[in-house]
This record gives structure tokens, C-alpha cells and sequence, in this order.
């Protein structure tokens, strides 16, 4: 550039950012700066007609009790921030993205698509010395745009008004696909004469179309190069339900870049589409059958006191926890800072510095045309967050929850709300935190003892609806100090058409995909796969990762009668290669995290353990280019030390990524981990071989992990925790309005 | 005998049943028939006592709807069967106590020990045929008694007021300690003179011994030939948690029948009795300290339109859900007879004739003198009926749970009624049962939806102590048809003293058995497995297993983009050896009960699945003798052809058997079990690497498995339910009396 060309743009700059200046002060708030209806910019942001299903009041008297106030939107303009971890506000999506307005190297005909823009946050290390009334440390933004065929990686600093940081394409892959992106696509491929030749002769009246951009993974150079996605598309013809009515074997590649049709591949001539029978969900919509069921009564969980957690802010407190919760586009929820007080010191005692659904992989078992790229990655590919859509009180929540929402940004860099993403609620599900019986003995004078007590938990929730699926994905904290963290599976399959219509008619040995779950219908069989960040900082961000395993051991002949037992061997994970585990049922091992410089009052040290639940493995080979995007799957456990840049275990690019930046890569330079600050990864596994009931909807599948303390309390912390006794019960009456 | 012996017998038994009958006219019922205050007889037979901590009545306007009717013990008199299957009423045991009294082979000087009592099971033939209103048929008893060094197995006839088989010693074992035997045992100890003194010298006080009879194992032909226990005891000085003060390494072998000392050994001379401190858990006892805790305010599950459920007799009946309910000596719940009704067809289909804890295997990993032999038998050694105390209402189960008796045998054969012993409720636990969200999508006319349906279900449950450890198990009905086995463990740890007082006193490698868990305590480490009967019948008796393969295929190169995918394989198991399973998670399989005969709308096999969570194996050697006893741990699944004698996985005689009448045994048979009527057995089994979290009491920890419909139901059961609304809402306000 000359420098005439560099004053021209100085004054176009300023005069820009003057114009902006003055046009913010005419308008001070609404209506520019942020989406009140948003789907025409990203088809999964929130309208504000989500908020008013949530808003129903209860005539009842707890209702003021129970019911949290919730901040209507228009109140999220004075949102400010006061934890260094508080989710970007509103204002300052809309400060970053004024300023990305006049960042040069965007001061082009064509602003970028926005495809992230959340906190980036702050050196773990300032985090940990920021005290409550502290000056919060800078506020930063990380944003992920695309322009022009690439990506870019900013830092943009609040305070100091500008871009600290940009890198581009600094790994294969692309940003996440966007909500306006997708609508791109479905208009592209719908526009196009071939593709609405086909699906006429399919029987499908393009009026009916329902179409989804699917992310493509990456297969090889063939697939390089190009921003692309796959389009399919379903009858809405007398469901609300489309998923059970897929055109089969259509699919259209996109270039979402040039805006056109890359290929049309139709495989599924034969393929009826099928029926709209049965099919519907929707309570409003479905034909009310005769039930055949005795009515379920209505139940609920009551707090006569209301419930006993606060939120300030982002801040939750509960019993003996406390932590910071965020709304994340692309994890969905944060769980930072959860600590937990010592029953006999009162003091806070730090657990883990972070935790939150890092990454999903999900292939499905189809080497087709049609089907083979179907391997997701959620988190990756479509955010968590983004697709956490507002929760249904009473059915997805009970009573008593609070709501919290998410401020994100769309593909134009400017705020909307997702509204009532995240609940929070305390559960009882009448089960027993401890007890013991004990009859009464004359003899030696032992008295009778029948001694109990309820378990109440607080449960933080979300439910992302990626297309078909839906993850409810919940963080339950116990008062015994136990953190649950459960994934529970519901929504639609991903169907595949077949021109079966009974069993009868499918030859030995076909070679079907999955299970035959209705007529001209396969569920076609596929993983999920849910990798946990864990940073796990017991009592303080140095730990260690102790392998504790059991094994047999034979004792000398003739000293005892036995001839085995188990013996607990422990084994200091090293380096990262140390902590690369599968897991075995005939070969178990305990997975501690341990504090080597904190110990108890006895002399142990202070930990956490992992405790597996239900679990699946990935079986897929090694070389298979999906298992090297999802690499991070090759063990249920590994630890890293802390850096602040893997937070995604499937790499920051993941969309068409080759995963040359997955965990498995980080953790193969095995690095020293043995009392470091270290991260511990977890990934819960299922294998869905579908069936009859999950059609037209599937009833949840749920699993679990817990984070459980071992030797962390000196002895059990709800040892003195009172029972419940008669009056604590509310007193209830039904509904005035339904008796 | 000569003729007038056999005379003589003749007039002395007539006269004793007129003499009998005469007395039974005159004292119509009451003090002579059953045990008001049986802990003479039985320590963990339950005294009228128990009754009234669970009669309180709460001033609550919902109170009266919501808890149910339940008879004073009186009322049990009356109760008459109703069921085939229905457990035998007081008076029925009443009878076989009479019918026994004058049986010639126990009309001797010492009656036997009566160690179970209870309802044997007709042909299920014919409680398959049987109708309401059909005639019962003859209404049998089970007897297991002792008797003068032999074990006798009869069978009494109730309608034929007679024993109609009687078998001696059919296998090595003895029938359960029962509460009159543990009394004797430490009675005997507490009298020897020699123990006395080493008590004293240990520094325990005499009248502070609680002393506990441990089921001794089989170890070889050294132990045969006599009934004995091993008394081990406990200083309750200051405490009323005398688990976590065992006077460590004082064992006392006592002889049942002979009433004497066998060998008393004395290993822990330098091994102090752990203190008194922080170890009561009993609230009314506890120092109460200042909580450090944000108090959790009481929550509560109501039901402003009362339960659902309703129970005639022992037939429970729940949404689509229809079971019947035997509290059992021994198994301690007896599932039966569960059908779940089609939303279809209205029609009640059968899923499972009968599920149960079959048995409970408990090895703990120390092979020194007073540890080895604890590798307990807890069902067919202490009887988890006979061990599950009066559950404690709103702490052991919710509001509005309803209560059941077990009305069992003492060891004279008269009844006694176990109160409150099983509990019935609903729960809602703020999970979501099946949801899909939607945002609308104005080009396709795609609109917005968010449904969501809570998950509500029924819960059965028991809480059996056997000695330091409860174990809580629930059998827990979701209305999609699911059901979900889950087993909790709290109560004590069984710790072992050591002289330590801190960790750093103990030098690396030393050999201890478990992990240090408070001053002078070890928590030895230990197993835990309850393997479960279950008789699955999926809508008729005759079934096939099928191993669904999860096998990982490559596609031929050139065909795909994918290297590889997974694939299902059925495999019908043929035979009882095809359908011994061990869990592998790198080579992954789920398992199916499918009726071969009964195909759905579209042509699959009406089915079940057996669904793991978290488990553990055995890995003891299979030479060990526990492990030779506890043999039907070898696999996590077994698939048996139905036999009426095949009840209990360890064998009928478990105390001090050798292991020769296991499931491990019938199941090297190798009997056809494709399309027959089979069992399914599941172990779910615990590693237990204690933690000073468990001292002095446990928190609660759970694990569970599921029987879960695959193409039973034409489509997902609960698509028709309704959503709550606020108006299903109860009105709630603090209880008056604490307002």
C-alpha cells in the first residue's frame, strides 16, 4: 500500500468509528444491537416468544417462593460482569464486535461470518488471585471467523479497545457451522432444478421439504479445500416428526463459500419415504388415544422454605458448594472454581478449576454413500450451547428450578439471548444419603437404633437438541461432596429409508446398517461419545494422577486357608503415557487424584477419585480418518498437564478437521504430569443399537461418572446432618383451579 | 420298634393334638402363636417397638391421603391368602408350626431349630393356570431345620395338614445362623473365662462388650463335621458406633450344637482399640456441632392427588404395571409374575415370572487368622429378609411411600411379623422421560416445539443390616416399560485395628490389607456381589437368549471413504455354556431375552434387554475355597433352563458348604436353552477400596443394572403421555407446627 492508501483508510477509519459513536448515542440500546428475533441469522438462536412459555405463573402460594425471578431480556443490557470468569454480557458482545467493525484486516467488502465469540479467559493464575472486590482483570474475547477461505483466531481486549491476538488457519479444520450457514445451504441445495426433479419423483411435494446441512468430517485430499456440507431432506408432510420421513439416499454437497451445489448423489430410487403414521410427538397434534395406562398422578418436588441455593450472578451456592457457572456456546456449561467447605473447618476447599463437555464424537456404522460422513463432533461442529434451546419448566426442570440464559453471538458478530438454557435445580429422588440399623440386644445393652438420612442433591442442566439428537447433560453436586456428572440421550434417531416393510421380507444376511425399527425404516447403529475436561485442582492446581490397582495375590503355602486375595497396588502416574487408560473389568484399577503436599489428619493425602459407571469403548480402526478426528476417544482416561490452549480435545478447528490437533496428539509428547497442575480427560462411551421403542422418539438413555472425594474430608461430611421429621413436610392441597 | 412302641407313639401323638387343639380353642390367638417381643428368639426379628417410630402422624392437610392404610400387627391374624404366590400368613405359619410339632422324626425331646419358614412355591405351571377366582392351590411351606447335627429339608402340605417330603443332608452346608444361635454364640464366648481375661487386658470393660457371630466359610476337612461360628467383638464404651472399636485379633470359635468354645485366638495383644471419638452417628447422641454447611431446606415428593399406585393384598398396580410382591426370609423382596400392559392393545403381556436376590457374596481381602473365613453368604447365611429391619419413613423412603410386614418364622417355628420391612412409592426425581426442542425455521414453515415429558416411575424398596453393612436394594418400574435393579451400600465398614496412628508411621511395602482410614483403623478391602435371580418370561415362559455382537467390519477398499464400521451379530445360545458371559468392553455385546414366537407389527422378536452399568468381577482364583463357594460370580451373566429346585445361586445349604450345589454347577450341565423357559442370572458386583469418607459411617454408593424392552413395543410405550402443566401444581405452605 502507498501511503496515500494508508491516510485514506486512517480517515475512513475514523470517520467510521465516529459515525458508529454518534449512531450508538442516538440509539442507545435495542433493536441494533442484538437479536430480538434472531432465527433469520442463526436458525438455532432463541426468539423471544421462547421466554413466554417459560413465564407462566402458578396460582399457588409457593409460586413466589419457588419461582426465581428471572431477568427479562431487556434486562441483560445492564448485565455487567463481576467474576474474571462471567460469561461475555451483552454489552460486550456488542463492544467486540464494533470493534471487529473497524479491525482492519475485516475492514473489507465482505464482513466475516462470526462463528465463536465467548470469553477468553484469564491466565488460570490471575483467576486464582482475584478476590471479591479485586479490579476484574481484562476482559477478552475469543472470536473464530471465516473470510475469504480462512480462519481466524482473535483475542480482542475489552479494555484496551482493540485485537491482541490473530492468527490464521492455524490447523486444518474450519469453525463451526453457523446457524445462517445452514440456511444457506438448504436454500442452495432447494433451489437447485435437479435436486427438486428428484425429490418430486420421490413423491415429495417440495412444499413438504425439511433440509439439514450436515457437517461432512473429512475423508482424504479428495475433500479438501473447500467449506462444504451435506444436505438431506425429510417430509413434513402430516408430522411434526420429518426425522421418521427421510428422502433416503439423497444427499447434495454444498460449498457454503460459493454458494453452490458441489454434487447431487441419489442412491435411494427404490426407497419409499415413510409413513407419517404414528409418528407425531407433539401433544397438541396427537390423536388423543384411549389410554390404556392408570393415570400417573401428578408429583412434585415442594420446598415449603423454598429452595436453599443462591445465585448471584454466575456465582451458585449450595449447601457446602460453591462454584461459578457459564453459558458456553460451545460446551454448553462451565463448571469453574467448585469448591467445597470443610465441615470442620468451615473453610472453602478447592476441588476443580474447570469442567465442561469438551468434545462428542459420534459415527455412525454405515460405509455408504449416503451415510458414511455422518461422524460427528457436537461440540465442534455446532456448539452444545448453541444448540441448547430454552427448557420446558415442569417437564424438562421440576418446580423448584431456576433458569439462567445464554448471551451469545450470531453469524453477524451480535448478541442474542438463548434464553432459560441452563436449570438449576435441588433434587430429592427419595434416596438415602447414609444409614444403619441396629436391633436391640438385652444382653449386652445394645439399644435399638434406626437411623437414616435423605440425599439432596443440586443438579445443573442443559438440553442441546443437535438436529435430531437431544443431550441432557447434567452436573449434579452431593452434599457428601460427590460430583455426578450424567448424560442422558433422547430425541430422534437418524433413520435410514429401506424398502422392507416387514422382517419377514429381509433375506439371511442382508447387509442392513442397524436394527429394522418400523416399517421402511432402519436405526442405523452408531456411538456417542462425550469427552469430559476435568482440571481437576485438589486443594490446590499441583496434583498427581495415582493409578490404584488391584491384584491378586496368592498367599505363602500353609499360612493361610486362603489362597488369594486382592491387594491394592498404587502407582504414580509420571507422564502422560503413564495416564493413558482403558479400562478393564478383569484388571480394575481405582484413578485418583491426589494432593501429594496436602495431607489429611491421619497422614494421607488429599483426593478425588474418578468412579466409572457404564461405559463403551470406540472400536473403530486406528487409521479410519473419523477415529483420527476422534482420537481423543483411543482411552477412557487421560491427564495432561494445564495449558491454557487444549481445552477442545478434538482441536479448535474441528469442522472438516483431520485432527492433527486432538488430545491424543497433545498427550503423546508425554510430558511430566507427577504433582503439576493437570487436567484429567474423561470420555463416557455408548453404543446405540436401536429398537422398536425408540421410534418415533426415544425414551432417555442415560450414563454416568462421578468425581468422588477419597480422603479429601477427614471422615464422612454429612455425618451430622439432621434427619427429616414430619414437620419439615409442606402442607398440600391440590390446584384451586384444577380441583 | 416293636408294636407297642409303635402304639404307644400312637396314643402320645393323639393325645398331644387333641391336647393342642383343646388349647388352641382356649386361647383363640394372642402371646402363644407369635412373638410380640421376639428378640429372645431372633436378634433381628423386630419387636413392637419398631411400629411406632413409623405410626407418627403429621399435621399436614395431605397427610390422610397420603399415607397409606396400614394394618396394626394385630390385624395379621386375619389376613388370609389371596394369591398363589402371596407369602404364608401368620396363622398358616401357625399351622406348619403345629403340623411340625407333632411330626413323628421331631417328636423327640428337642425340637429342631426352624430356620426357614416359608411359602413353597407351586408348579408354575400351575400359578400360570390359576384365574381370580379360581380356588388356591394347596398352599405349601418350606421348612429348613436343624436337628441333632443333620439338616432337614421338608415339605409341608397346608390343605393336607402334613409333611409331604422330607430330605436329610441333601448337600454339605447347614441352613442360616439363626438370631437364637447368634445369642448362644456370644453368650458362650462372653462366659469363657480365658476370653474374659484377654477382653480385660485389652482395656475393655465386660459390660461394654458387644460381641457379633461371623459366618465361618468352608475351609477344607480341618473345619467339617461341626456347626460353629466365630465370635469377634467390640468395646461400645462411649459410643454407640462399636463397628469402629473391634478388639482386633480376638476370634472365638464356638460349637452351635455343643454350646462350648472350639479354640479362642488371640493375635492382637499390641493393637490399642481405636477411640470413641467422632465416630456416633445416631443424631440424638451426636454433639452438635456448629454446621459449617448453608442448611438445606426440607424438599419433598408430593402427589396433591394422592398416589397412583395401589396394592390389593400383595398385587401392586401402577401406570402400565402389574407385579405381585412377597417380602421373603431370605431373599428379602420377591419380585413375581410382572406384566406390563400394551398401550396398544390394552392387553397385560408378561415380562418376568420372578426376580430376586438370589445371593450376596462378600470376600474380604485378608488372609490372616482373624480375617480369611469373612467372605459371607448374606442371603443364604443371615437371610436378607430376616435382616431388613423397619425402614424409617421420610428418610429411608419418601412421603408418600407405603409400608409393608413380612410376617417370618423365629427359630421355634412361631411367627413373627418384620414391620415396615419393604416400602412402595413413586418418584419423581426431576429426570426427563423422553424431549425434542425445535426452532421454527420460516423458509421450510417448520415451527418452534419444545416437548418434554417428565420421567416418573415406582420404586420397591428393602434395607437388610446384615451385621455392620446395609444394603439397600431397589426394583424400581418406569412406565416405558424399563426396570432397574439398583443396589446401595451404606452402614459400617468391617475395620481391622493397627497399631498406627498416622501414615507416616507406616514404612513403605508394609503389608496392610486396606487403606488407613482413622487412628488405629484399617478399612480392609473387599467384594461385593448380589448375583439376581430372574426369571424372565417375555410374553410366555419359553425364550431364547441372543449375544448381540458388536464386531468391528472393513469395508472392501475402493467401496467407501470409511476404513471401518461396526456391525451386529446375533448368536442364539444354544446351550447353558454358550450363555456364560463375560463382560468385555473392547469387545462389546448386549443381551437379549426374546419369545421366538411372538413378532411385533413389523417381524422382530418380542424382547428384552439386560442392560449393565458399572460392575466388577471376582479375581480370586477358582481354587480358592470362597471363591469355589461363590463360583456363580464366574460370569456376569448365566442363562439356566427353568428348574423349580434352582433358586439360590450359592446353593439351598450355604452355611459352611463346600460349593457343590451352585449355579456354577447346574450350569457345566450344559442344558438346551433356546426356546425354553429360562433363567437369567446377573451378578452386579462392587470393588470396595475403603476411604476415610466411609468412617465412621458410609455415604451411600450405588450401581444397578436394567431390563429394558427392545422390540417388545411396537413403538416408544410412552409417547401419549401428557405433559405436566402448572395446574398439576399442588398448593404448598410450611407445616403449621413449624411456622
Amino acid at each position: 500500500m502507498e501511503p496515500t492508501s494508508y491516510l485514506r483508510c486512517f480517515i475512513l477509519l475514523f470517520s467510521s468509528l465516529f459515525l458508529i459513536i454518534l449512531l450508538r448515542s442516538w440509539f442507545p440500546s435495542h433493536g441494533a444491537d442484538f437479536h430480538l428475533d434472531c432465527s433469520q441469522y442463526s436458525s438455532w438462536c432463541t426468539t423471544s416468544k421462547n421466554r413466554i412459555q417459560s413465564k407462566f405463573n402458578v396460582s399457588s402460594s409457593t409460586t413466589e417462593k419457588n419461582t426465581t425471578k428471572h431477568k427479562p431480556i431487556d434486562d441483560h443490557f445492564a448485565d455487567t460482569p463481576k467474576h474474571p470468569l462471567d460469561p461475555l454480557t451483552l454489552q460486550e458482545i456488542n463492544k467486540v464486535q464494533s470493534i471487529l467493525t473497524i479491525y482492519p484486516p475485516f475492514f473489507t467488502p465482505n464482513f466475516p461470518s462470526i462463528h465463536t465469540l465467548s470469553l477468553h479467559e484469564p491466565e488460570k493464575s490471575t483467576v486464582l488471585e482475584w478476590k471479591k472486590g479485586d479490579i476484574l482483570p481484562h476482559r477478552q474475547a475469543q472470536v473464530i471467523a471465516f473470510l475469504n477461505s480462512h480462519s481466524h483466531v482473535l483475542v480482542v481486549d475489552l479494555d484496551e479497545d482493540k485485537v491482541i491476538s490473530h492468527g490464521i488457519d492455524p490447523a486444518s479444520g474450519y469453525p463451526m457451522i453457523s446457524g445462517e450457514e445452514t440456511t444457506i445451504a438448504t436454500d442452495v441445495a432447494q433451489a437447485n432444478e435437479e435436486f427438486r426433479r428428484i425429490v418430486v419423483s420421490r413423491g415429495v411435494k417440495l412444499s413438504d421439504l425439511v433440509c439439514y446441512a450436515l457437517a461432512t468430517g473429512w475423508y482424504g485430499p479428495n475433500e479438501e479445500g473447500k467449506r462444504v456440507t451435506k444436505v438431506q431432506c425429510y417430509s413434513k408432510q402430516g408430522t411434526s416428526n420429518f426425522f421418521m420421513r427421510p428422502i433416503e439416499g439423497l444427499t447434495v454437497t454444498v460449498d457454503l463459500e460459493k454458494k453452490e451445489v458441489v454434487k447431487i448423489s441419489h442412491t435411494g430410487n427404490d426407497i419409499p419415504v415413510a409413513q407419517a403414521k404414528n409418528t407425531e410427538y407433539q401433544h397438541s397434534a396427537q390423536n388423543k388415544l384411549t389410554s390404556n395406562m392408570i393415570p400417573i398422578n401428578p408429583i412434585s418436588m415442594e420446598q415449603p422454605l423454598g429452595p436453599s441455593f443462591s445465585i448471584d450472578g454466575h456465582l451458585v451456592r449450595w449447601a457446602n458448594w460453591e462454584f461459578h457457572l457459564n453459558p458456553d456456546p460451545r460446551a454448553g456449561v462451565i463448571i469453574s472454581q467448585a469448591k467445597v467447605r470443610d465441615p470442620e473447618t468451615g473453610k472453602l476447599r478447592s476441588v476443580m478449576y474447570r469442567g465442561f463437555a469438551s468434545e462428542l464424537f459420534v459415527p455412525y456404522m454405515d460405509p455408504s454413500e449416503g451415510w458414511y460422513f455422518k461422524t460427528y463432533m457436537d461440540a465442534g461442529e455446532y456448539g452444545m450451547g448453541l444448540t441448547a434451546m430454552s427448557l420446558v419448566p415442569l417437564n424438562d426442570c421440576p418446580h423448584n428450578a431456576h433458569y439462567m440464559d445464554g448471551i451469545f453471538s450470531a453469524s453477524d458478530g451480535k448478541p442474542f439471548v438463548q434464553s432459560n438454557m441452563i436449570c438449576v435445580f435441588e433434587r430429592y429422588a427419595g434416596e438415602i444419603g447414609w444409614r444403619h440399623s441396629q436391633t436391640a440386644d438385652s444382653s449386652s445393652g445394645r439399644p435399638e437404633i434406626r437411623e437414616s438420612r435423605p440425599k439432596v442433591s443440586l443438579v445443573v442442566r442443559t438440553a442441546s437438541t443437535v438436529g435430531n439428537y437431544d443431550y441432557i447433560i447434567d452436573w449434579e453436586f452431593q452434599a457428601d461432596g460427590l460430583i455426578r456428572v450424567q448424560v442422558g440421550l433422547s430425541g430422534m434417531l437418524m433413520v435410514k429409508g429401506t424398502h422392507y416393510e416387514n422382517a419377514n421380507q429381509i433375506p439371511e444376511g442382508d447387509n442392513m446398517s442397524g436394527p429394522f425399527v418400523s416399517e421402511h425404516l432402519i436405526g442405523v447403529v452408531h456411538d456417542h461419545f462425550i469427552t469430559f475436561h476435568l482440571d481437576m485442582d485438589i486443594d490446590a492446581p499441583d496434583n498427581s494422577f495415582i493409578k490404584v490397582h488391584l491384584v491378586k495375590e496368592e498367599p505363602p503355602p500353609g499360612e493361610s486357608p486362603r489362597r488369594s486375595y486382592l491387594k491394592t497396588k498404587k502407582h504414580v502416574a509420571k507422564s502422560e503415557k503413564d495416564a493413558q487408560i482403558k479400562f478393564k473389568l478383569f484388571d480394575p484399577s481405582e484413578f485418583h487424584v491426589i494432593n501429594p503436599s496436602k495431607k489429611s489428619k491421619i497422614g494421607n493425602p488429599s483426593g478425588y477419585k474418578i468412579v466409572p459407571a457404564g461405559n463403551a469403548a470406540s472400536l473403530l480402526n486406528q487409521n479410519d480418518p473419523p477415529q483420527q478426528r476422534g482420537a481423543f476417544t483411543n482411552n477412557q482416561i487421560w491427564v495432561t498437564p494445564y495449558n491454557r490452549s487444549e481445552q477442545w480435545a478434538g482441536g479448535l478447528l474441528v469442522y472438516q478437521g483431520k485432527g492433527e490437533d486432538t488430545l491424543a496428539i497433545w498427550s503423546e509428547r508425554d510430558r511430566l504430569i507427577e504433582n503439576k497442575d493437570i487436567v484429567v480427560w474423561y470420555t463416557l462411551g455408548f453404543h446405540h443399537i436401536p429398537c422398536q421403542e425408540d421410534f418415533p422418539i426415544m425414551p432417555t438413555v442415560s450414563s454416568s461418572f462421578a468425581l468422588k472425594p477419597a480422603n479429601f474430608f477427614n471422615s464422612n461430611p454429612i455425618l451430622h446432618v439432621a434427619p427429616t421429621v414430619p414437620n419439615d413436610l409442606p402442607t398440600c392441597s391440590v390446584a384451586s383451579t384444577s380441583s
